[in-house]
């Protein structure tokens, strides 16, 4: 372990692979970048090739199965498969971008959240929350020879936090600057926003969970279309439906979307269940309808808790939006109409493919933790302090 | 993660304490002890204090049902909560013994096993095999401020072996010599051995689980007293029953038996599902009579293994045994019969503590794995090759 960490410190810049794979669970996202530099304004991320591997099949299908429920024997069989997707990922990635694995000083892969449980605040025992990410770093590290950071959520429930969100860190180091105030908005399963007033400091960052993301409009094409189509492409079933006020009423009413930050949450707010739920208990409504209605569910909720959570405490100039909610056209529509006066631009304007944010994010943590650097945001996590994240799986053959 | 392995490698001596929790989950095992020195016959090691923290009652339940088929959300937190208990073990493991936590430089972790799937023979297109340990690292760093090495068995999974044994690595650390042949015989609730003929190298050793240790005896006592008692103590049950000669060949012709090694098992084979299995279908007899063949059973197939498998190769002199079994003089006496030539001791003899030589070992392995020392032995567990073993997590607050 210790060589492995050695040699990484000798280096000033390093070439960090980034993976992972969203609770909409469609595939591993992965990124390869070099990164020099350390904090505010001076990190130096410069990207050389992403990638996007979809899960096989009977991966996807495990993955779902084991998240709504599965049982031991197959969890454990999956945190080993899904090592071998990671890393066959991780090979794809390089070897189409013609890059010699052996230059890759080190993986860090967020792994597959098959679980997460908030802290609770019932005044039980036990009061932790727990998180359960798969993709043994083991089988990683076996198949590409690189030393993996991983687990980078445990840590941070382990001090009291939410165990998320974790990239506000990174938007930190990428996007805080002293002339403008900026939000980072992630559009994944989940979308998350941080909150970079201009000249800020890292404990003046907000950051936290809006609600859902792609994640319910997902599940309902999903459904509708019984597994043929996996979202709604360019928003196209959403563009071409109406908007039913009462439903949409309905679902901005979810207790989620009134709870203070920090506040994370998941699968099990948002996820297929409460998807299906809303498109079978609403049969008298056209299908594209409910799409539409959800999709404006999903801008209008980002957008409302912008200004509920954030404009009270300060100015907010510009709205940096990643993540493949981007490519959805009547999404963004929703969000600009909420936030009027905002500045709406995509990553990549900062060099950040809006696809790869959430690995190159990864990698950077990677480093960080590599590099003994906290990264854990408490003032995001409500955890106790700073902590260095995950455990480090070393490469030796 | 740097600083934590820079201070390491500067010591000679390492205080590192040991943790595990056997496939019976009656508890957490931890004993903290001195190293020194390395490879055979150099390895100096002393046992401080051993300490076992008899699992809570609803915990043993929690597990106990997670390994028969627990489903996701309850794995997600019972890796946390045995997380706790395994901090809280150390914690009383140092307080007993007047051991300030911040003299120790390192915790080994096991964990506790509920799932292990070895490799599959059958040609299908995922031939790894997997194994999954709970008692998340993150909480036990967190708990007790002393960096953590965990995870054991996945790396040499990865590398297509069984993950399992990995004790023989410091079998042969600690008992290894140039004038005597030697086997080092664990009863916990597998039983495996680890030969050590005289004068052998590493790769010499010949390691692998026998079969049922004290996993049957155990449940079956655990089922006939309605969950009031947990062992056969002293062997007092098994003492008072007869052997039954057809249900002893029955059990006898257990296919694991008579597998080549290398090879292990688990619950999945001799679990409380083949306990129950066994003392319902036969309840002809009666049930101290079960008890007394269950124990014939475990120690004839322990001493028939070692006179299948590993005399034809050479010669044992002594016999060392270490684990609960070693206090059943019932199943001890089923075990010198069967191998009426060899001398038989316990580990007490050598300055291992026969309960916490397990224990011991992962403290060992532990302090390996941060020196970056390979410590799994592809003899013993089928892998394509040495590996350094576990994940690191870091100390830092």
């Amino acid at each position: 372990m210790y060589e492995s960490l050695v040699r990484f410190r000798e280096k000033s810049t390093h070439r960090v692979v980034g993976l992972i794979s969203g609770t909409s669970a469609d595939g591993v996202d992965a990124a390869v970048c070099d990164i020099s530099g350390e904090g505010r304004g001076n990190l130096k991320l410069e990207v050389l090739a992403k990638h996007t591997e979809p899960y096989p099949d009977f991966i996807r299908e495990k993955v779902l199965a084991a998240s709504d429920g599965g049982k031991i024997g197959e969890i454990c069989e999956l945190n080993f498969l899904i090592g071998e997707v990671f890393s066959q990922t991780t090979l794809n990635l390089l070897s189409s971008a013609n890059i010699d694995v052996a230059s890759v000083d080190l993986i860090g892969s967020h792994g597959q959240t098959v679980s997460h449980i908030p802290p609770r605040t019932d005044g039980g025992n036990y009061q932790l929350g727990s998180t359960l990410q798969l993709g043994e770093p083991s089988v990683i590290a076996e198949r590409t020879g690189v030393a993996v950071i991983s687990n980078f959520r445990t840590r941070d429930m382990a001090a009291g936090g939410q165990g998320a969100p974790l990239v506000p860190y990174v938007d930190y180091l990428l996007f805080s600057n002293d002339a403008t105030s900026r939000i980072a908005l992630n559009i994944g399963g989940i979308s998350n926003i941080t909150w970079l007033p201009k000249g800020g400091k890292l404990e003046d960052t907000l950051a936290y969970d809006t609600g859902p993301g792609n994640m319910i409009v997902d599940a309902m094409v999903h459904y509708m279309t019984r597994g043929d189509e996996a979202y709604d492409r360019d928003g196209s079933y959403a563009a071409s439906g109406k908007i039913n006020q009462a439903l949409l009423n309905q679902m901005l009413s979810h207790p989620y979307l009134k709870r203070q930050p920090p506040k994370s949450t998941g699968r099990e707010e948002f996820g297929v269940e409460y998807a299906v739920k809303m498109y079978e208990f609403n049969n008298h409504i056209m299908p594209r309808d409910i799409i539409a209605t959800a999709t404006a569910f999903t801008g209008i909720s980002i957008g409302q808790s912008i200004k509920t959570f954030v404009q009270p405490r300060g100015t907010i100039d510009e709205l940096i939006v990643s993540g493949g909610g981007a490519y959805n056209p009547v999404l963004m529509e929703h969000i600009r109409k909420e936030l009027p006066d905002v500045k709406v631009g995509v990553s990549d304007d900062f060099g950040v493919p809006l696809k790869a944010k959430e690995s190159l994010a990864f990698a950077v943590l990677a480093r960080e933790s590599a590099l003994s650097r906290p990264s854990n945001l408490p003032s995001a996590t409500g955890a106790s302090g700073p902590r260095v994240l995950g455990n480090f799986t070393p490469c030796m053959r």
